[in-house]
């Protein structure tokens, strides 16, 4: 079933909910409290023998520029999940999730970023609906025009853990003080 | 500013939204689309000595019975800031989180919880507004009466791990089944 557009649209305002601690947004036409709570991002850093999977992407932010396979976790779905349903969607890649490698918290605009190190079952991959390429790199041969600053954390990170089996997952270098260049 | 209840409330169904590919609720009133996203908990396993903080839960669900200190995070924090102000909301509690102990996904009511190593500051605690009564108990002496699966993992995992300061953080042991007993 499609959604026909109604030509609705919420109207907002900030307002304390009753027994809450805080503004909210809430709607003036129907009275929904939307709490904005954080969202989770989910991805992977995958692995196919010394080479990663990366993605180009064909939508905006960021379009044209090369990414890990990842994006907004679904309710349903535990974070590993998420990681492996993002890496088909866009790059019809088959994985199996290992290490969580980063939990990257990008508080200007509520993302928590969690991404797992990853071992590609198979080296078949194509673009999905998002990407307009997929490719496999060489870590010594990375593309120069990467998405987002959280991308070369995750590279970095796994290159300092990739020899190791417990280890803690790793935090954002320094606060993120861009806002717009920091999403995934 | 607090909110009077204006006798609105939004109307939901379930959509596809334009360009999207699963259903998703729309409010009929205003075309707000909720895309229910996991929410993140955050908390922790704070330690004074020898002894855990634990809180006795003055709210429902499981009121009456002790938990950790933890909740929902919030936008603006991190994961950590949002660990030590639940802290300080439910106990009084200063603290400083350590290591990400456990991840805990619990799918059926979309909730990623994120639970903290922690060492308390001081053991000045004291219930605030959530909690009827706040603790220091020894690993030997816990309360039985604990409020959720996910409170005995957490502090299982600290015993297991106490030792170590680079560890991957603990999941949870099995799939949870039983959405209702399994929140925080």
């Amino acid at each position: 079933m499609s959604h026909e557009p109604s030509g609705l649209s919420p109207q907002f305002q900030r307002l304390v909910p009753e027994g809450d601690d805080r503004e909210r947004r809430v709607c003036d036409h129907c009275g929904f409290i939307d709490y904005e709570n954080p969202r989770i991002i989910v991805g992977s850093v995958a692995i196919w023998e010394d080479r990663v999977l990366l993605c180009r992407r064909a939508i905006e932010p960021r379009k044209g520029y090369w990414t890990l396979p990842a994006g907004f976790m679904e309710r349903g779905e535990t974070p590993d999940q998420g990681a492996r349903r993002e890496a088909w969607e866009e790059a019809r890649a088959n994985l199996e999730t290992e290490q969580l490698l980063g939990v990257y918290s990008v508080q200007h605009i509520g993302h928590v970023q969690m991404i797992y190190r990853a071992r590609l079952l198979t080296d078949a991959i194509a673009p999905g609906p998002e990407s307009e390429e997929v490719g496999l790199f060489r870590f010594d041969d990375l593309p120069t025009d990467l998405a987002f600053p959280s991308v070369t954390w995750a590279l970095e990170h796994y290159l300092e853990t990739r020899d190791q089996t417990d280890f803690a997952p790793r935090s954002a270098p320094l606060p993120v003080v861009d806002a717009e260049s920091a999403g995934l």
